[in-house]
């Protein structure tokens, strides 16, 4: 690592949540001879921009390109640091002695969100400083350095929160789904359950489903209507928000 | 400056909106022996927290203190930085000579947002490469330096967004207020006109609001009801989001 072609003081943190079969997980990485588990993050190259560097870093985690991935917010408070965190790291040879100045720095760092169907993640891969990297249940976490489970709760209030203005499901579920598997999603996410009718209603009046005429084979009698989304107006919304707004 | 003392190719930018009889303005710096013009902003102290350094910018240049400032996006692009700005300011002897490796360095910039009141802000004050800080209109915007337009137009993307899901109009309304009045701070920060009916009974579906029996003096025959926020549940919507959610 050439520390000289990296921008001082900042880093970026990536909290990919992966949701396969109705249950919420997060991406992690297990730090060599520590307890303590940590986000896929980085530094940023001194010539990129540092939105594509998220990009390069979830990339590299997961080998999946083409995912929505969103900042939403910069951790900059001075405590968030641990000062013998690098002088640990290269008493135990996590790190190189030449290192310990670029990571004595205060740093900053970006924080990234993505949602990904975690099946697509073929073999997650750690870096320098870990020894394996794996999916965990939100609801189980292990203990986290410096402040990355902060990180993380933040993530997922916002990931709750812009369920209100933006829409989720593409990537996440099958092309066509019923409307149970897509409130399932919602309830995963928001982590409690949602009257059955309001649901409906409220996810019929945004305007981005298209009701097909498919049947999945081997249905009952009164099998249920299948949906997909209307991609361009799903993307629409991405952009300009759900139709519920102002 | 003592440069030395501050983190590395860091920037805070704040966008400070200033509302006032229904119009909707800004805060912005002019530029000394430049024609244009700045958002209010500064650096980030190595030991204090970067939300902690938005505060004091605003307090700064408004005077104003305890004000809903908030954190929405980090600019991070790598042609966000003009190389020849800092040669012309040591040129135009707007910084000396020895700032100019401080100038030249490639900055990241965190924006912030701010909702005033702007009568309340007595005198506004420039920084040291500015000649004056005036409010000026958002509709008519003069030219701006680097890429400090689109951090503007991203500030007020996200305050649009964000009444969807939180309240305003503490500090921007008298304590007491009509539903014309507040459907007119809406429309001015929207850029819109909203249907009468459909606002009243979403923004009283959010159960913020305290009908009062107050009437103003010299009101005529049909006097409009008179409102006031419910304080407590006003600042419970501000942390968890509105009702009209998930």
């Amino acid at each position: 690592m050439q520390t000289e072609n990296f921008h001082p003081g900042l880093s970026i943190d990536c909290v990919i949540f992966g949701f396969h079969e109705n249950e919420l997980k997060v991406l992690l990485l297990k730090l060599k001879k520590d307890d303590r588990w940590a986000l896929p993050g980085g530094f940023v190259e001194k010539d990129k921009d540092v939105d594509s560097e998220a990009v390069r870093v979830l990339k590299k985690r997961t080998g999946l390109d083409h995912i929505f991935l969103k900042q939403f917010h910069l951790f900059g408070d001075v405590d968030r640091i641990e000062p013998s965190h690098s002088d640990t790291m290269v008493k135990k040879g996590v790190i190189p002695p030449e290192l310990k100045g670029w990571f004595d720095q205060r740093f900053v760092t970006v924080g990234y969100y993505a949602l990904v169907e975690y099946s697509r993640v073929k073999a997650p891969t750690p870096d320098l400083t870990s020894e394996r990297c794996d999916w965990r249940p939100l609801s189980d976490l292990p203990p986290m350095m410096l402040d990355h489970a902060q990180i993380l709760k933040k993530a997922h209030q916002t990931l709750k929160k812009e369920l209100n203005d933006q829409p989720i499901g593409l990537n996440l579920l099958p092309e066509h789904f019923t409307m149970p598997e897509l409130q399932a999603l919602y309830e995963t996410v928001l982590e409690k359950s949602l009257d059955r009718r309001n649901f409906r209603r409220k996810m019929l009046s945004y305007d981005i489903l298209i009701q097909t005429d498919l049947q999945r084979k081997g249905g009952a009698h009164k099998a249920p209507l299948l949906y997909k989304f209307d991609k361009e107006k799903y993307n629409n919304a991405i952009l300009s928000g759900l139709q519920s707004g102002w």
